[in-house]
């Protein structure tokens, strides 16, 4: 996280409110040419920001003015502990290209690009992917092999505890795979409808999070992901029902229809806790502190894995009579 | 894709170079206050591009010398048919807010806010875990229902036939299963500890693609993903491998170091493909022209789920002899 006061820079040139246009233009002159600003500040004796000059109207006023009534007084200054991401939320929409960095008590302590501020975030906004995955925010391919490791294996040795759990479900059940082996092939149907279903979710969630900084919609999201839930459950059910059952009847296996209605109801149920899971990760990381993008994937693709293998079996275990 | 010309506007001020400061003032003076901008540009009489004026040097210049002589002439203009996120890496690290945007012939076409590209370049760095799984870059948690349908649910059909792909496999073996039913339990194992590399490979190299915009590390990120597969391999091979010997000998299954051979070996062969593929399938979708991101999980997790399953699977069927 990075924060106003690590970017922000020295004021180039400050005036006070009560010098003349004269004095400023002189000023200016005596900057270095190579020393960039955009406006002038302007701070009163104590170093507090009492507005800023901006250059266009440095020349359409007259010399004799005094700054204080030249200057612009409606100002966007930042503070300077404020985390820069959320200062974009505060400057969205704003064309300015800098912004004066003021303390709690209202003194100037620097000025900052927005040009660097969105920087930063693009940086932060391309890691976002990896971070879901248990990626350093800093890795790319140019990262050494010895720093790469320590980015990914230990989420890799996470991850895998986590897979343990699924295969535990699994495991759980393996008298009615043996039973009825062809639900083993219908495994990674399940988890993987869950799981993409699951991710579509929680890209929404983690996007829109992003983009308003509250998690103020998260029962509108969840609402959303129980209608969208049933409706695509239903639809891949039933795309998954149908295969089941002809494979039954090519195999002849027993009670193609119970296998059907099994996976038709597994997928609905996995589909929609998939779906609200992807809905609630993020959101409960970010009320638990954390960041709602790191390790999201490996804890949601748990929750699917689970979800689904486990629903799939679980039926197929009530009806096992009808199937043997 | 959003090109600059979609959202440049028209250029506010325009000044000839034979105009004199004092005319450029002049000028200023009689744009409405309310129009913004930032420098004035200028052109010749045929509209070329000639430079353009920073307000600084206006004001320290002598009333009547020539804009000419005064302009900026080392102008960063942005073509008008460039994508904007190819113009934000030619901007990169520059701390100007505001762009001239030509034509191919040199023409004054309008001018473009920095901010504005940086909005738009965060909205679509926002929107890339989403077309990784297959959701529309603009949908959110307040895309209305019926629009949302029609984002997901084409892709979580692409999904579903991808994933039956990977059933197949698995159904392939249902004769395996059938007599050495803990592997079953093994199958979301393999498939999350493969889908999990294959992700943080996938990540980073859409990471270094943002990043740089060339496909040119692909050598260098192919043979780092062979190191770290191996690496990754053998440790978390070895932690399967423990798990299966211990249930194995609990549940009194017959050859429990063949069976750890066997996942050890899997392991290793999957996590390694995983991570190959995750570093190949944005650098192939962006060789054939596609956007490097959408869809890039959805393909990634059938080739881990096969793969990972598979190898698993098919070592059995070649050592099943020592299994039963």
């Amino acid at each position: 996280m990075t924060t106003i006061q690590d970017i922000m820079q020295e004021p180039v040139l400050k005036l006070a409110p009560d010098n003349t246009v004269e004095q400023a233009i002189a000023a200016i002159r005596a900057t270095p040419r190579n020393r960039l600003f955009t406006y002038p500040m302007v701070v009163d004796k104590k170093g507090r920001l009492m507005g800023l000059c901006v250059m266009r109207d440095l020349i359409l006023a007259d010399e004799k003015a005094k700054i204080a009534d030249v200057m612009m007084t409606k100002v966007v200054s930042l503070q300077q502990g404020v985390d820069v991401h959320d200062a974009l939320k505060r400057i969205k929409g704003m064309e300015i290209p800098e912004y004066p960095v003021c303390a709690r008590n209202g003194k100037l302590r620097g000025v900052v690009r927005a040009s660097k501020l969105h920087e930063i975030e693009e940086a932060r906004l391309t890691a976002t992917p990896g971070r879901m995955v248990g990626v350093d925010e800093g890795e790319t391919v140019a990262t050494p092999f010895v720093a790469s490791v320590k980015s990914r294996l230990p989420w890799l040795m996470i991850n895998l505890i986590t897979a343990f759990a699924a295969g535990l479900v699994v495991g759980n059940y393996q008298d009615t795979i043996d039973r009825v082996v062809l639900l083993a092939a219908f495994l990674p149907v399940l988890a993987g409808q869950s799981g993409n279903t699951g991710a579509q979710a929680l890209a929404i969630t983690l996007r829109t999070l992003e983009r308003t900084g509250s998690t103020d919609f998260y029962s509108v999201a969840l609402w959303k992901e129980i209608r969208l839930g049933i409706l695509h459950g239903v639809v891949t059910g039933i795309a998954v029902a149908a295969v089941i059952y002809i494979v039954a009847i090519m195999q002849g296996d027993k009670g193609p229809a119970y296998l059907a209605l099994i996976v038709f109801v597994a997928t609905i149920l996995s589909v929609l806790v998939s779906g609200l899971s992807g809905a609630s990760v993020p959101i409960v990381l970010k009320k638990l502190g954390a960041d709602p993008a790191t390790a999201s994937s490996i804890i949601l693709t748990t929750v699917t894995d689970i979800v689904s293998m486990g629903s799939m079996l679980m039926l197929a275990s009530m009806l096992i009579a009808y199937l043997t």
